[in-house]
């Protein structure tokens, strides 16, 4: 069945938003459409220029034999920052400081729409980084290294807490947390990261800074580097001294007594511009 | 800017792909691409033909001034089944059987083609249950929830076994696992889960079947109803009497002794002809 122009360019958005950041031959297309492939490089031609223009990301063109397209999402610096000031100005709510200061985020980390737009932002901030896999820590940071997940096409490992008998031989480390007045051990099962592998990681929330220090040492168990740090939300504390560079989609400003909220602002993520 | 038909046909396969089960209004559409409502109703019939041509899902058509269209993602039962014969074909790996006779998913778990699938799949079953929430148990269930939230656009909920202090308060049920022997605790973030919600419970894997009795007890304290239950895979077992309905994409068959892997098949909600 021959399929005509439409079809096509319906059926390749789909593909393409399906398979991120992967090379894709236009004999594929070619294959599954019945079409010529001049006409298959006349849609990819529509699709390079439409990508960018609704804002769904780019479409790189590989030439040669073994050649095809690569879809890159991205969002707009603007519609990102846009998006990011009403959650703020949705998180901005006095009932979301919990006894001892803690922030309430978890419903954002089950709300689908939420979680798309994070994980376009980071998967946007970092495509160029060259990540192969995301390290998160269970169970918050999980839905958000799985956002980022699906946009950049890279697994995702969950580091633990706790230990469970089923999975298997891990790797555990001490990690010092609450500023250096408690030691804790978080697992990872041993063959769920390569030796090698560039890790972007991702967690909810920077406090201290912890739990992405024992991130940093997991990987330097594993022979791994990392090659980037992305939390949800950040304390804004000017007094916490990280080893790392990270960035931050938001900061929750509280009073000086940890009680009050003050006002959640767009995080460190938005004022880099490379 | 006045746009053409490609342009609007790949920006609405867009929208309508990250805005599931949503009643989108032609006005939206008409105001987006300033295009007269007869274009945008052409373009709508064009999309209704191919969504489905193309094994996306269907566009439901919604007249009256407050209509518009509802994009429903499915997958073919035939295409579905064929993917899960092959992820059977990748399971069946004896290494896969940890000590204790555990089955080795979280692999899977962590990656983001599979995890659409297995979303696609279990949001194309369960597309016309009324469910309004997820319920799921960390941490491995997580990544399921997720997946099938993004299709069936609807939050998802995370029960723990482990009490934080992140979190607020808790509703907190005790449970039987393996088999009566123990009795653990589960709990759940008060206002995560609302009265009268329907609940979708989806988790990794079902053994004996207490932790999905527990999140129906879960249900219960919150006045909420269960509309379904799925899991990834079970185990195979003749002798496992459960109270409960559900539907699982994959059977795990092992040795009677419990330490060799059978083989792995497709599950029961491919037998399921509704």
């Amino acid at each position: 069945m021959k399929l005509n122009r439409s079809h096509r360019l319906i059926a390749m958005t789909h593909y393409l938003l399906a398979h991120p950041h992967t090379l894709v031959s236009l004999s594929y297309f070619v294959d599954r459409f019945q079409s010529a492939r001049s006409s298959i490089s006349e849609d990819i031609s529509i699709l390079k220029k439409e990508f960018p223009n609704s804002n769904i990301g780019s479409i790189e063109t590989v030439a040669g034999a073994s050649g095809g397209v690569i879809f890159r999402p991205s969002i707009a610096p603007d519609q990102a920052l846009e998006r990011v000031q009403a959650l703020c100005q949705e998180l901005t709510d006095n009932d979301r400081i919990l006894p001892g200061g803690y922030f309430y985020l978890t419903d954002i980390l089950g709300d689908s729409d939420h979680l798309r737009l994070i994980g376009q932002i980071i998967a946007s901030r970092y495509r160029e980084a060259g990540a192969t896999a995301i390290m998160t820590i269970a169970t918050k940071g999980v839905p958000l290294a799985q956002a980022v997940s699906m946009y950049l096409n890279i697994p995702f490992v969950m580091v633990r807490r706790d230990s469970k008998v089923t999975e298997g031989a891990t790797v555990s480390i001490n990690y010092a947390s609450q500023g250096q007045s408690r030691v804790e051990k978080m697992e990872l099962t041993k063959n769920s990261l390569g030796e090698g592998e560039k890790v972007l990681i991702i967690d909810d929330f920077l406090n201290g800074g912890g739990t992405i220090t024992g991130m940093l040492s997991m990987t330097k168990e594993f022979n791994a580097t990392c090659v980037g740090i992305c939390v949800l939300a950040e304390v804004q504390n000017p007094d916490r001294e990280v080893a790392f560079d990270y960035q931050s989609l938001m900061q929750v400003v509280k009073s000086q007594d940890n009680t009050q909220l003050v006002e959640v602002l767009p995080g460190g993520i938005f004022d880099d511009h490379d």
